[in-house]
């Protein structure tokens, strides 16, 4: 028997999420049964669909419980094992997080070589984001080269990856973010163009067309994007930020005639349905990373008990690139 | 030399069409050159996408213009020709109606041999509407025996042939229309579920969910529909009538994050893109006919003076089945 402290839903969000709504407690964890792993977390993951799990709504996944820890992705060590399948010492991502040390059945545990690349990347770059932007740009965006592909919330770690997997492809990519910093890092990372939303709007900056909308943002910059989609257009619709913390829901665009007008296709996706695109993501990612094609940041916030704020940061765009929580020793 | 009433724009509408927008003219009609048929026309179609063509804007085909006759769908006998490729006496299926007379070059002109079927249903089920069902239910919508597909404006030409074409390969099929009397013709033609949605909200009446939406209306209807549809459902996006005549463009539906959490794909289509369908199209909607497991219906308005009034009529949802104009004799 053991302790650990861990992050639980407090009281469910209206609109924003406060750090009241969370709360820090401190758990006995038992040693592991037959089968079971305990796991010591090195970095937990901030996601924006956590959002969405606060509520109690019916959606792809249940939503969260009142009073109980926040599950969601983490790469940590396993220091004790009573499984068959992982030995001690193996390094692990997983969907226990927001915890300092997790029990687990090794159900939804994928093993990640440190020698990789190191263990946060298997959170952002090599992890969920990374195949989330590979499966949304390529095999539900369909982009052919030279084509122009429009990416929102690109300085995050999907925006980040699609941008330059779109120009890997051979696209020219135009993307938009929140900050002059993240804009920068934009254009060193070979984007050919970007522009900071709250200075010029979507609808300028698009003006010369795009063929391909990656959508993390919803809102008035999908009405933008629609306008400015090409015959044939696609809109990728992955998330949608911008509406997570609407207390009422937005009106759509005004503008969807233009779907049949110009023949477009608006279609969604959840990486889960997507992990058998595994295997391909990691042989082109690893690849891409090693030789810098792919290049990515993390924004790292310190202590579990920092986790809330990191959450409420990232949903109000303070991330650059992955946004992570070190919760304990790394490699 | 001779002469030839036909329907011109008179002003362009804002709002719903008023029978002043348009104006009866007599106009000399002259002999045919070189290359060029004469046609007389036996049938002229009235189809709600010519509203948006009457608005000066930009879209997937150029507006009307003011002054000029209503190019639309037509169906008529080839009574002089100076064309290699088209004989006297031919029926001819083409874009040059809202006239009795019709001075053509040739392109465009589709032969239709009058003894498959009664002419007016190359303007029907044996045409367009009946190839927009066709390609939009069976290549955009891709239907899968035992799904449920709902098609708003379902006693319409095109409606009525997509939700018998869906019966057709085993789908349960659920269709709205505006009346009584159309909700009837409904369910003779086969339908498991029809209701009026003046009586009938969708949200009610497609509680139980739908994996399939041919989206005639737009507006409510599909925002209801996005509710009700289940996981990888899709929405095909044939045209939004409900939407037409609005001078402010509409909100669109409040629930498009559905896209995302239901992995929906929305997707729109333009018959022009997909002539090459017509073969296969013909080959199985003449069988379908000819067999009676595809049924249709007119409502046909007599006197080319009486097409305005015909149109105004189609917007306001006066037709059950195809809406044609006699404007002269039949085979």
């Amino acid at each position: 028997m053991t302790t650990s402290r861990e992050i639980q839903l407090a009281a469910r969000p209206r609109g924003m999420p406060r750090p009241t709504d969370f709360a820090l407690v401190e758990v006995d964890v038992p040693e592991p049964g037959d089968g079971e792993v305990l796991i010591r977390n090195a970095y937990m993951s901030v996601d924006p669909y956590m959002r969405g799990r606060m509520n109690d709504v019916k959606s792809y996944v249940p939503p969260f419980q009142l009073g109980e820890a926040l599950n969601g992705g983490a790469v940590g060590q396993i220091i004790a094992s009573r499984s068959d399948r992982f030995t001690e010492g193996t390094w692990v991502v997983h969907n226990l997080g927001w915890r300092e040390l997790a029990l687990s059945d090794g159900r939804g545990l994928f093993a990640f070589d440190p020698a990789l690349a190191p263990v946060s990347t298997g959170l952002g770059v090599l992890g969920m984001p990374g195949l989330t932007a590979y499966v949304g740009l390529l095999d539900i965006g369909r982009p052919r080269p030279g084509e122009t592909v429009f990416v929102s919330g690109a300085a995050g770690a999907v925006g980040s990856a699609v941008g330059q997997i779109a120009k890997l492809k051979g696209c020219r990519v135009i993307g938009s973010a929140g900050s002059p910093e993240k804009v920068a890092w934009l254009r060193e990372l070979g984007f050919d163009e970007a522009f900071d939303y709250h200075v010029v709007s979507a609808r300028d900056a698009l003006s010369e067309g795009i063929d391909l909308y990656f959508d993390n943002v919803g809102g008035p910059t999908l009405e933008a994007a629609l306008s400015a989609l090409r015959k044939h257009g696609r809109v990728v619709a992955c998330g949608a930020v911008s509406q997570y913390n609407a207390i009422e829901p937005a009106p759509g665009p005004r503008n969807l005639a233009f779907v049949v007008g110009k023949r477009l296709r608006i279609e969604g996706f959840i990486i889960s349905d997507h992990i058998d695109r595994t295997p391909a993501f990691l042989a082109d990612m690893a690849t891409w990373v090693r030789d810098g094609a792919v290049r990515y940041r993390e924004t790292v916030v310190e202590g579990i008990e920092n986790a809330p704020a990191a959450f409420i940061g990232l949903l109000e765009g303070e991330n650059i690139g992955k946004m992570l929580v070190k919760v304990g020793p790394e490699p």
